[in-house]
């Protein structure tokens, strides 16, 4: 499938990839620490009455878990079974017992080392949108996702440094056979990107594809991966209180062989879980230890990350809601949760508007500032999710993209010293002067202050004359641009012909079972 | 002159008015406070290093102090005044005892009882835009400011729950003569609202001019008004460490009659103070020192509010730019700062766009969430500002309007009560099942989750069959749908026609003055 593998390697000169960058002035690649004490909305007696609360969830109504052998194996473990009601029910001893087995931080693997990633403590790992259905853009309007649209969306994925890993399709290639066309994404994620990039959860062959041709990619064997946590996935309950068979299959394929797991129940406040926010927060940690727990059970020391997804409903509609007040309130707790545990915590950038407009982006900032105040590790959905995520957007991309770097640097500390404190510059200028030509300016100028990939600071005449272009529409010609100028990280050519002889005989052997 | 008071009361019932603001789904007006710790971004060693810094700029370089009888003033309060070159250079002890006289908060006394305010500890006053010289919506455009736009303006101010003070006039009105507007502009603030207000400081006609117009409006005596804070002013200082005369004259007035002073220092970081944040950091807390100790000189006790106004140019062109990642930090470590002397603090909601865009939407949000987490007690500018505060928009308006709502239900308090944690709930639905219908839910919906103003939570096709409307348009929607219902506020004819008398009378002095 050759969009992405035959499309000749843009190998321009690093000269011009300079260039670019520096006109469309993106921050470096950077690891993101957050130094501040986390933003914190619940009381420590609160946290622990969620937490008591889910545990009582869990020993008393318990989870619903339709595959079998996972149901054998919490038998097996010691937890109370019912076969007849797939139904699992927690003592809290074993739950405490097999949530601390699993690593507080752990690092997952790149093929290019310089894009490898921690998750855990105060450091968050930005992945981009997963998922979506649609794509859209200005020019093309919102319609279903191709192949095409797909590999254009990882490479902008590749090209902005501010994403650290791509977040498992940035929407589904409808035009491609729905049983193989996860073997036609991995091959473009390995081999339009060098970051670490998100695999397929839904069912077995799906998740041991994608751990198999990142082993190939990485060129280790099984044993080594086993040990190398590369590859990651979202395992998400079918809340409430459920645990299908795709995702049970997905979590033992990916726990069995040492890969990361982000366990994200879906607790919708008042349609999935209760209309509380605190209600669905108990039955999210409920739903969020259980399946922890479980991957301890498959394979202690399993990397695992809690993942939150509480947010709200329109009571009116039915219609889910994102990027709410409640929304970020659930971030923010959820945070403190998975602190108690000890666990590298998930949540997402989101919002629920039909078009990339002033809603979308106060929807998106709310989340990124709940997110990134409250510490959370893995921001998935990070950039491109549109319209409660059915719709992957490559303006909202950029959008989200100049977000995420205002927000990185927020994070880096203020110098206070003698030499930034300036009082020799306050003394040379004096009062009434001006300091654009003090030395002290002179001396920090090029690089004193973030300089935006897509806000426009020029007046209100110049701006009209270069045509009045609102945000969105200039975040059209940087997709644009940056897409101009992508060029494809190197590849071993055993490598890449190893990997399209691994997808063609998936792909013959899937055709062969139909 | 009339727009304003003679426009006759449109009294609707109050049913209608009911049902509109339903439709619009306001939040009801509320005192904001901020549960939660403050976000803090500097450890105390660095408060204490800027303190400091500050400090040794009031002994060392001091300010220049344009108006002589402030200089006069301070002389005989001990400070070493230098008449040749108006500099007046300020002691520790002198700044450190005068500013331990203002009040840690106050009260401001609204024509309506309802609408009264209070500065301090963690509660948010939110406060419109006041200043710009040009207006505009989307019908019409950016164009000059007019009598008709500022009086519009103000009844949309009056009309939203979430703002509790008009910010001094929306938009300059340009049609009415320079020497006068002032008093066209106090007298639709208190006819057209019952909320407070602020007056201008910009010279003692101006500033004596709101505190009268007030205190006939509120029926008191000058010795009652004395005792009772009704009226506010912003009195900036001309960054680098100097104050002019008509911002001398605004604080003598306004301190002498014992109303409120919001001194905010103007500190474009690598303009008008340091190119580092720091440095502009330290600056501002000279100025802003050395001005709250000037105001507790003339008249101590007079309550204040350290302001904040530190950002950054963009060091290419010399463009101010605003809800910078550095105007963030500023605001987090200016509150830091304030509560460091006991002071109630203020900033601002700021952002750079010169279009109702995702732009002034993220610039908004970056200023909004540092505002609310760092504890900021007037949030200034909090409605309508746009490109840099040349501007008032209608759009904006309520663009701002449901992110300020967005962060007070945000920092509403999460309610976790056995009640609230819903085990009943979920004991009831059962894994897989849904919540809509549960007892539990239907105690509850109504009023469960915040209820967006301006959000579009709608699925796509409902959205774009309704016309597509993206966030802007459909607050151009609003804001007209508001000023439709808008009801004036009573006011006792008598009063009504006192304050008309006086307008009149200044209008003649001013005139034959000229």
């Amino acid at each position: 499938m050759s969009d992405a593998t035959s499309r000749p390697s843009e190998a321009t000169p690093r000269r011009r990839e300079r260039r670019a960058a520096q006109r469309l002035r993106q921050l470096p690649w950077r690891d993101i620490r957050v130094p501040y004490r986390p933003y914190e909305i619940l009381s420590a007696d609160q946290v622990e009455a969620i937490h008591l609360a889910s545990l009582k969830v869990l020993e008393e109504i318990g989870m619903e878990v339709l595959h079998e052998p996972t149901r054998a194996l919490l038998k097996a473990a010691g937890v109370d079974v019912d076969h007849a009601s797939q139904r699992a029910r927690f003592e809290r001893g074993f739950i405490e017992q097999a949530i601390a087995k699993a690593p507080p931080e752990f690092a997952l693997r790149a093929r290019n080392p310089a894009h490898s990633v921690t998750l855990g403590g105060n450091r968050i790992v930005i992945s981009s949108v997963g998922g979506p259905a649609y794509i859209s853009d200005l020019d093309r309007g919102r319609r279903d996702g191709t192949y095409t649209d797909m590999c254009d969306f990882i490479r902008l994925v590749q090209s902005l440094n501010i994403i650290h890993q791509e977040g498992g399709g940035p929407v589904e290639p409808l035009d491609l056979p729905a049983e193989s066309r996860h073997l036609d994404l991995y091959l473009a994620q390995i081999t339009l990107t060098d970051k670490t990039w998100q695999g397929w959860a839904l069912g077995s062959g799906r998740a041991v594809d994608a751990i198999e041709m990142n082993r190939i990619a990485l060129g280790l064997t099984s044993a080594e991966m086993a040990g190398t946590p590369a590859q990651m996935t979202i395992v998400n309950t079918n809340s409430p209180l459920r645990l299908d068979i795709p995702m049970a299959e997905g979590l033992t394929a990916y726990a069995g062989a040492g890969q990361a797991v982000v366990v994200t129940p879906f607790t919708l406040s008042g349609a999935m879980s209760p209309v509380t926010i605190a209600g669905a927060l108990a039955q999210q940690n409920a739903e969020a230890l259980a399946v922890i727990a479980l991957a301890q059970t498959i394979n202690p020391g399993t990397p695992v990350v809690y993942g939150g997804f509480t947010s709200n409903v329109d009571m009116r509609t039915g219609a889910p809601a994102f990027g709410t007040p409640e929304y970020a309130q659930a971030v923010l707790a959820g945070a403190q949760l998975a602190r108690r545990y000890r666990l590298p915590f998930r949540s997402s950038n989101v919002n629920a508007s039909n078009a990339v407009d002033v809603q979308a982006a106060y929807e998106s900032a709310m989340s990124l500032w709940a997110c990134f105040s409250g510490h959370v590790n893995l921001l998935y959905q990070a950039a491109g999710w549109l319209e409660g995520g059915l719709t992957a957007s490559f303006e909202k991309l950029i959008l989200d993209a100049e977000m995420l770097q205002m927000m990185a640097a927020f994070v880096t500390p203020m110098v206070v010293s003698e030499e930034s404190l300036g009082f020799a510059a306050m003394v040379e200028v004096g009062p009434g002067g001006h300091f654009f030509g003090a030395a002290h300016t002179l001396e920090r100028y090029e690089d004193a202050f973030y300089q935006p990939l897509l806000s426009d600071w020029r007046n209100f005449e110049t701006w009209r004359e270069a045509g009045a272009l609102d945000g969105t529409r200039r975040a059209n010609a940087i997709w644009k641009e940056l897409l101009k100028n992508y060029e494809q990280p190197p590849l071993d050519p055993a490598i890449r012909e190893e990997l399209e002889a691994y997808v063609a005989r998936r792909k013959q052997e899937i055709a062969t079972s139909k």
